[in-house]
């Protein structure tokens, strides 16, 4: 099939589609679609993140929705293109209340998937390019108030006798993209964040730490890092970068500031959150409550008996400053995900006198230069064929959870092959291996668990040699004054333990801050249910209380990496905004994935 | 003529061109010139930024150039265009040591304009894209260096036991943008700066002070404004912007930090620049020295008989920080150009008692509104129709200096037109206004003299209006305990004046660091020797001194506003890498503009 032909059949289904959706013919939409049909929405039908799967979920949607939304004027954009026997095609299209934008893939020209997204309300786009502000009010006013009194005078108010409309707790490149979405588009926001300075998230991890994942990959929204920006940003450097965006782009955030509690009034429909600003307690009263603590939630700590008898030092990876000082030493890694090998190979630079990871589950491991051959979406060569950032994050969006595996297996088997050598040097080094149960790999792990894996940039090759110790299978039974015992029995001296064992879901945030209750109403936080190792069942098809309404009303959770942060603080942005201008906002489909 | 046959048309005489310079066939390539024509060089050929007028002009640069230029590859770039018998194409070229990039426009298919352009050094190129760094480098090694560290190091040793290549004095968006362009071209360049934030010469400026320039055509390199930026940048907006992007830009930067003295020494080929840093002196040793202290020279202050005995305050306009203070005072500004108009207005929206402007000469005034009007290439349109300010500058420059008052005279014809009630309203008020010797409106003013205009931003209604009292013509003969007496012999009471009276010319910054005898050597900057009031004689065809060679070796002035800053800071970085890699820069052309 030409690409013209591609096209004229998207061109066709799209008309097809809108003439049965206007007459409110649902079984006529039906008919537009396969025997296998994936329709997953963000906010422009269902105000949620949901995926119908299957004829009888997209029916029961459109039943429930179609009448309110009214969508209209469905235009394909771009190019429609074809391979495998799957045409695909762009579109945008209208609602009642904002304009969307979307794709649809065909299969013998029914929809084998659709992906719809709201973009912007109707009424409230964001103020750029045509309609920027115009910074200075040309004319002559009595008592005029410049930027900067302007600019001092909200920061004086705001969080006193002004109170946010919405407030994120944490101040990382989460709670940082959020807050410039919300800025954009007139949601008055404050951002609290525990440390001194913007980005001090990033300064205070170990030393050698760059970002894993490519500078294609880790845009934040608005302002996209330069062209001659490093491939994969040191930490240092990323703080600055968060730290500067925060002031250019204007928001309100108040470093230094603890959450000490927070509660619901579901009379008020507001939150009374006490926070410690600079040591100063201070009740703030938002109506929407985000947590943006962190892609992970509270760190996970184990207790091992003699842990009060242990001479050396001890801390988990989140503490974990880096290799300096530990020269000579023997030193304990307790895991074996990304933390815990790039600690194990910083302190192997830096001179310990051994390194010795426990490994107690297999792990995926992945090279970083052949993950990153295998995401063009994020590349130089996408960023020369006009695929920008938020192109390439609905492209990435626009595969239903669902049928990701499917997609993803051939990479995996081509990875395997690729670094054959790297993989059977793991394995003869001990080193337990896994690509997931379904084979995977990498790009279902990370959903499923958000962690169990290793993007490799160096601490493998360590391992292999023999340079960085390995005890797999291994976990501690009690520590002594100077070292650790293995439950097998065997002994290792110690100068340093690192816990590098991960976090709980981010509702423990919840139970801390709020209460058990609440956390225990929303349920825990990411995973897909796919009844794989640390992700039980039932299946949810979507991240579980990610960007989207929970069972808690009012309160949010925002976290993920990079380009999640970037790409669904958009959707998190309209859904706040909607409810702040009073624009209805009923909800289809799970809340509370509990 | 189509667009097609134009693009056939610049091919052809492309084609001719190359083939005549390839076989040093200098007869064969001016038969390519129509009879009136103009060939204006960045750097390309000349190692200057020079205009060759006319056929015997080029003819003798060819001959002194183009055996070592060598060039090649002329190569049309985009789709020519054609409009009143002009055609216009772009194109690419290379040289024996660059690439470059140019326009020609041709009249009945012979050469009218030539445009010629270095926009790389070829094995110099700066890394970006596919080029960037990697950030970290993925393996295991002993002792590495986290880009913090590096950065650290480089900050303790930089201007001390390692000196810069290049030393910027002033830290403006002139030398900030300079510096960003050396970065990326592996320059080492300190820039020093008195104030103690960069950013500072925008914040301590009047409170009301936004830029009288579109933010389309403010942007700094390689770092772009986001599209929710403000059209005028309110001042404090911008130092935030300047000192966020030195940060980003990891650019050497030394605030606090003042020149004391700089000599060269000639046989060591570099010079001596005796700077306090924080109130300790340092001794730098760069081998070029770039002034770039604000685009204006030294603040010009008349001194008045009386000045001593006045009572009030008096002060340069650089020195005036806002109209806060003056509610209910008598305040009396000496001059009309743009800091006059603002400092007048401000004081007013203060509810000054009385602001009274002395006009000595006549001013053009140009709204604001208007001329962005006829600034197309700098607008949101011109970015929706894909012309990118790099782009935008090219097109800006590729009219020689003494064709531009042919296009901007119907310009000026149209602005009278648009706002001639404005301008009745005006000279209605007993301003004296101009549009420039020979009516070629601010776009000749400008270059000419650097000031002797005002862009509306609405204290010309104020003097309309009668709010600002004007004396047109008027000067002071001397101050009072309590106000000003004029020349006619009329008085002005006075509680504050300010001298919004202008600058010298650059070069008296190397007269006040260097020596007189330098600065009479260098001569004065800025300037077209239009032989009009304030740019005397004789024409030199571009800006005397500025970005380009100067009669002391090693000495490079560089300045203008945002644009001129962001586009020729692209061939100062050009020349000065060409000296620190030892590619010879033989210089065609004036240096000394004296």
């Amino acid at each position: 099939m030409s690409g013209s032909e591609a096209s004229r059949a998207v061109t066709r289904w799209l008309e097809a589609f809108s003439t049965a959706l206007e007459a409110r013919d649902i079984a006529g939409a039906l008919a537009l679609f396969g025997p296998e049909a994936y329709w997953r929405d963000f906010v422009a039908f269902t105000w949620n993140l949901t995926t119908m799967e299957g004829r009888d979920a997209i029916t029961d949607m459109l039943e429930r929705t179609l009448d309110r939304v009214s969508p209209s004027r469905w235009t394909a954009d771009g190019k429609a293109s074809e391979g495998d026997g799957v045409t695909q095609g762009w579109f945008t299209f209208e609602t009642a209340v904002g304009r969307g934008k979307g794709q649809v893939r065909l299969k013998d020209g029914k929809a084998w998937t659709l992906f719809t997204t709201l973009q912007e309300l109707k009424g409230y786009e964001e103020k750029a390019g045509f309609t920027r502000p115009n910074g200075t009010e040309h004319g002559a006013f009595k008592k005029r108030k410049s930027w900067l009194e302007k600019r001092q005078q909200e920061e004086a108010e705001f969080g006193y006798s002004v109170q946010p409309y919405c407030l994120i707790i944490g101040g990382g490149q989460g709670g940082i993209g959020l807050g410039a979405r919300l800025k954009r588009i007139g949601v008055p926001t404050l951002i609290i964040d525990r440390h001194a300075r913007a980005g001090d998230a990033w300064r205070k991890r170990y030393k050698s730490l760059c970002l894993h994942d490519p500078v294609w990959y880790d845009h934040l929204p608005y302002l996209p890092f330069p062209d001659h920006w490093p491939i994969y940003t040191p930490k240092d450097q990323m703080g600055d970068w968060l730290e500067a965006y925060t002031k250019l782009m204007e928001l309100n955030y108040w470093a230094s500031t603890r959450c000490r509690s927070a509660s619901y009034d579901e009379g008020k429909r507001e939150w009374s959150v006490v926070v410690e600003r600079e040591g100063q307690p201070v009740t703030l009263r938002p109506r929407h409550l985000v947590l943006a603590t962190g892609m992970s939630g509270v760190p996970n700590v184990p207790h091992y008996p003699g842990a009060d008898m242990f001479r050396g030092k001890q801390h988990h990876s989140s503490l974990h400053s880096g290799g300096e000082g530990y020269e000579g030493k023997h030193c304990v890694v307790v895991g074996s995900n990304n933390s815990a090998h790039d600690i194990a190979a910083d302190l192997w630079e830096y001179g310990a006198a051994s390194v010795t990871m426990l490994q107690r589950s297999p792990t995926l491991v992945v090279k970083s230069e052949t993950l990153a051959k295998f995401r063009s979406l994020y590349s130089e060569e996408a960023v020369r064929s006009g695929i920008d950032v938020d192109m390439a994050d609905l492209m990435t969006a626009s595969i239903p959870y669902a049928l990701l595996p499917r997609f993803l297996k051939p990479v995996v088997e081509q990875i395997k092959k690729i670094d054959a050598e790297f993989y059977d040097g793991l394995r003869g080094a001990g080193f337990m291996l896994t690509f997931g149960e379904d084979e995977s790999g990498i790009g279902m792990m990370y959903p499923r668990r958000g962690s169990g894996y290793y993007i490799d940039v160096g601490a493998s090759q360590l391992i292999i040699e023999g340079e960085i110790g390995l005890k797999a299978g291994a976990s501690i039974r009690r520590l002594t004054e100077d070292g650790v015992v293995l439950q097998d029995g065997s002994e290792l001296p110690a100068d340093l333990i690192v816990y590098a064992t991960g976090y709980g879901s981010m509702n423990g945030w919840a139970a801390e801050l709020i209460s058990p209750a609440v956390a225990e109403k929303v349920g825990p936080c990411w995973g897909l249910g796919s009844d794989t190792a640390k992700d039980p069942g039932p299946w949810q098809g979507e991240l579980r209380n990610m960007w989207k309404p929970t069972a808690q009303e009012a309160l949010w959770f925002h976290g993920g990496n990079l380009a999640q942060s970037r790409h669904y603080s958009r959707y998190m942005a309209l859904q706040l905004k909607a409810r702040m201008e009073g624009i209805p906002t009923p909800v289809y489909g799970p809340v509370s994935n509990a």
